[in-house]
């Protein structure tokens, strides 16, 4: 996939100047906190979800700016509940994309300020007027991402895999599990661009659907690594959730089953960009990439 | 002041509504994080900073759901703050408002993640059509408020307080620590009403200038109560700065010092407010209030 790996890198490219800006320290009133936003953000990441972003918009003609903005805010709220998830109080890692966690590097009440000024700043840059000259499609970014991080979408989520550590998950709760943690902030990136494009309700659910397939195959597919992946080529400790006892796409399907199941997603995933031309080449890829990755 | 006790009364008991409303479980995924999150956030606190978002707003004759949205919003933020404050790796408190801090009564990710999801759900209040007909003062509110509560705001002030365990600040320091960790939100609670009600930069100068100084008054009083109230009436632990070795107005200006310094500041925010008629008076005479309160 030549073509979606040089897109990749140059979003990512991209990506990593507008959070470069964002998180601009200047005149600062706290250096240190700043240093550990821009260490957990900036230089790493597949930046998968602004990608999304990137994408969505260009299927409707968005603007570059209101995109990496949208891309930007997104995957700062991403980093943050990374560097939450990482405290010890929840999954106790030492490290994160071949680095040390934020909590290890510089400690753990900068680990939970940080996180929450990523979160805080997310918001900032959606609702700021360069962001869309449109309040309403401002607004609108605002409350949907709000939602998809929130109670009802990432956290709530989160907060279902904390009780998983002393309760058995059976497919249909492990589902709506990762639908939640991990599949509402990719659902976010796809119809973020129908906001900021003020597509129709019905190429908005397209990007959804996809959105919804393509969430469930990435889970899938990080399962597997942890099962068959090892701690060099995915940056993070592997085999963690077997050791913590935790149910899995994996260990629910086993690993040819999860596999095929993955695929299955995957061609679905592809199949919901039907109303949409060659500008979502990248997107069908997108949802093959996701499912053969090796990190 | 019976008036303003009454007044108080009645904004507190319009705010319970709101948060309650905002806050409803129902078709929730997960209980026990709404448990956690209403448990913080109901049935408790002054809600100062709501009550100004309904006085600032009452100067413009900005409608009432607006503004206890606002209110709501706001509140969100103040209890996440306290959540995160208390958890063992910032202040370690066990005690709020008279019950048993959020890490105390659940557990500590579980406090994590509900102070996470009230940040996150302010932003999704406010953005919402039902806050304001006008997107662009909603886009505003979001943008102001994030600024309040972030890297630039309170996060940065508590983040000044983390250091000031290990380095010693001056008076200037000191200051600027509070302006920001609790002079911003009270700040956003003053000029809230002004966003709402569309008001000219004079009238959201004149009410910013307020609010800088009530939040040092406020400031100076709560040093002052953490000197000389008891846990019963505060509902919280005290004598802890002095146990931790921090400096407070009060050490360094001795009790009366912090005294007379706190009255010279009501006394000017009161005469920030010489550009409003009689609906500011209930505002006037909480300059008074926050440093004559007990709790």
């Amino acid at each position: 996939m030549p073509n979606l790996t040089q897109a990749l890198a140059d979003a990512a490219a991209k990506i990593e100047r507008t959070l470069d800006q964002v998180l601009s320290p200047d005149n600062a009133p706290e250096p240190r906190i700043y240093e550990a936003m821009r260490y957990t953000t900036l230089g790493g990441g597949k930046r998968l979800r602004p990608f999304l972003v990137l994408q969505s918009a260009g299927l409707f003609g968005v603007a570059e700016t209101p995109a990496l903005r949208t891309g930007a805010a997104l995957e700062l709220i991403h980093c943050y509940s990374l560097v939450h998830d990482d405290l010890p109080a929840m999954d106790d890692d030492d490290l994160r994309r071949g680095k040390p966690t934020v909590h290890k590097e510089f400690d753990e009440a900068t680990a939970i300020l940080a996180g929450d000024a990523l979160l805080t700043l997310a918001f900032e840059v959606l609702g700021a007027p360069e962001t869309h000259d449109d309040a309403a499609v401002r607004a609108n970014l605002v409350v949907e991402l709000a939602k998809a991080a929130g109670v009802r979408g990432m956290v709530g989520g989160q907060m279902i895999d904390l009780q998983a550590e002393t309760q058995t998950l059976d497919l249909e709760e492990i589902t709506q599990l990762q639908r939640l943690k991990t599949g509402a902030l990719i659902a976010y990136g796809c119809q973020a661009g129908a906001i900021l494009g003020k597509a129709s309700a019905a190429g908005r659910q397209a990007l959804l659907d996809y959105a919804r397939d393509l969430g469930l195959a990435f889970q899938i597919a990080d399962d597997l690594l942890d099962v068959e992946g090892n701690a060099e080529e995915t940056g993070k400790a592997v085999g963690k959730d077997a050791a913590a006892g935790k149910e899995t796409f994996v260990s629910l399907m086993g690993v040819e089953g999860a596999r095929r199941e993955a695929g299955r997603l995957a061609d679905r995933a592809v199949s919901r960009l039907e109303p949409f031309d060659e500008r979502a080449d990248l997107m069908r890829e997108t949802a093959r990439f996701v499912v053969d990755r090796k990190n």
